[in-house]
């Protein structure tokens, strides 16, 4: 094994980078380490950035990379992909703009694919967020698509939410957004030089008055929720607006999580990651038992001599 | 209970209606009927559509609603809504669309949110399409919009897989169709009238010949996936296009559906539900388990007294 406790709280990018690899493979050498990381993290900040497909996500992600290397901190960030459930290959092709930053040493991005469907993503976030967090990057950016319910369990690692919208969407992707509205901490309005911003800020506005309670964590109420503009431009820390969107993060922080506000959602935080690795846990359990093949049992319910819910359950009493 | 194995095998729509319902809320009488109900399934013909978000998918659904009618078919929809963690409701707009055939006794919709996000969509629409087809619907279609994995899941309860899509979607948006398109079995090139179509059939094809395997099922290659042009026009069964795609699903049927191929490949849809029951019955142990809480061990990790991973992994060994 090429990693070792030392190695990666020294920052070394290649034992790093291995051990991400090997707690993916869910490799036991990775696995305990992991835990031996535990007292080491807590100390890095945490924005997780999501937004409808189009919405300018890694531009604006790219933005904050470049802010936060200006004012001198270490960025680790984590690229959540939607994958196939085939190829187990991730294909967003704007990823690539974000490679940039590969030669700089102040900056480890990591790509997520989805892996399975029980609460993987999530469990691999919280993975990758613990040990970019032991290895001294001080400010963490989780970047996924907001399209599925998996993507969202995957912003409950994030401190702060950040929901990123444009100005014109077509029905379907404002149905997903009234989803994505209700985790949102702060709302960036990105490309915000296009026609109809005004109306999105107004729509926008008015939903997050209907909106019960702030965040996935139920504090506050949408009023809380700050509505930033941006024109987010590759590679520039001052890209219009995204000194404010860095600003109205650290004006959440601020309120969110400190004193007793704070400890409360540091307990939420923690509870939502163990229950992931208790799903995730099971589920590995659930598919060691099925990779055996359910031919027999298919076909009798093929067949109708049964039905599946009868034979679900009797195999799951046969798990315990 | 106002529901019976003859009242719903007679497909009287409130019956079956409360029995959806009492399904959905896990009520034991509807769960019981819900076994009973399996000999007497098997005979409709499930076609699932989705795609893209805004390319179209519930006109196309309409559309074919209004062919399958013209065709003398019952017709049961199953509407698979991304739903908000919190607020549990639905709210695809264009879903209203289709109350216009509400009207006709001949065909039942049913909108189903995410519960959840422990394979519980997937576990509703098996559910919902039995009764539908317990019911006398002999064309049953399922729409879903195809943007997270939990949505692609949920297409492993159809025969047919149509993917719907139209020309000039940006980045992001490519990349989640290369995930719907290894699960296609009929590609829909909606809004055909569209500048840029020649341009997409093309990148489809080459998309398809890249494709090792065709379907959720593996079997067959990307040659033998018929791409339709549409112009789907609302409640219009013969909106152009539309019979040609109706064909192509026929045509997917005649040769998936019938003889070896046919026997295998329902025994890997039955699988399927069956690892879908058994994930279900596991998840609900475990949301049990942990209802009670998890004050004392989130302290614990937040503190960093303990590691999550030794939590969960506590937590499982007493689930048992």
């Amino acid at each position: 094994v090429s990693y070792s406790l030392d190695r990666v709280l020294a920052g070394e990018v290649v034992a790093g980078a291995r051990l991400m690899r090997d707690v993916d493979d869910r490799r036991p050498a990775g696995l305990a380490l992991l835990k031996q990381l535990h007292p080491h993290t807590g100390k890095a900040y945490i924005t997780g950035v999501t937004g409808n497909p189009g919405a300018g996500k890694s531009t604006v992600v790219d933005a904050l990379i470049a802010h936060h290397r200006a004012a001198g901190h270490k960025v680790g960030v984590v690229a959540v992909d939607p994958t196939s459930p085939f190829s187990g290959g991730a294909i967003l092709g704007d990823r690539i703009r974000m490679q940039r930053h590969a030669l700089d040493p102040g900056v480890f991005i990591r790509s997520l694919a989805t892996r399975g469907h029980l609460g993987g993503l999530s469990r691999s976030t919280f993975d990758v967020v613990s040990v970019l967090d032991a290895m001294g990057y001080d400010q963490i950016l989780v970047e996924t698509v907001g399209v599925g319910q998996d993507e969202i369990e995957v912003m409950r690692a994030a401190h702060t939410s950040v929901v990123v919208t444009v100005p014109g969407l077509g029905d379907d992707i404002q149905a997903i957004k009234a989803g994505l509205l209700e985790i949102a901490d702060v709302l960036c309005v990105n490309k915000a030089d296009r026609e109809g911003v005004d109306r999105t800020v107004r729509d926008l506005l008015h939903m997050l008055d209907l909106r019960p309670t702030s965040g996935h964590d139920g504090f506050g109420t949408g009023k809380e929720v700050e509505i930033v503009q941006t024109i987010a431009t590759k590679g520039l820390s001052d890209g219009s607006g995204i000194v404010e969107l860095a600003a109205a993060v650290e004006r959440h922080r601020a309120v969110a999580w400190t004193g007793e506000a704070g400890i409360r959602r540091a307990r939420i935080r923690a509870s939502a990651q163990i229950a992931e690795l208790v799903r995730a846990l099971l589920a590995d359990r659930v598919e060691q038992g099925l990779a055996r093949g359910l031919a027999d049992e298919a076909d009798a319910v093929v067949q109708r001599r049964e039905d599946p819910y009868t034979v679900a359950e009797r195999l799951v009493a046969r798990l315990r």
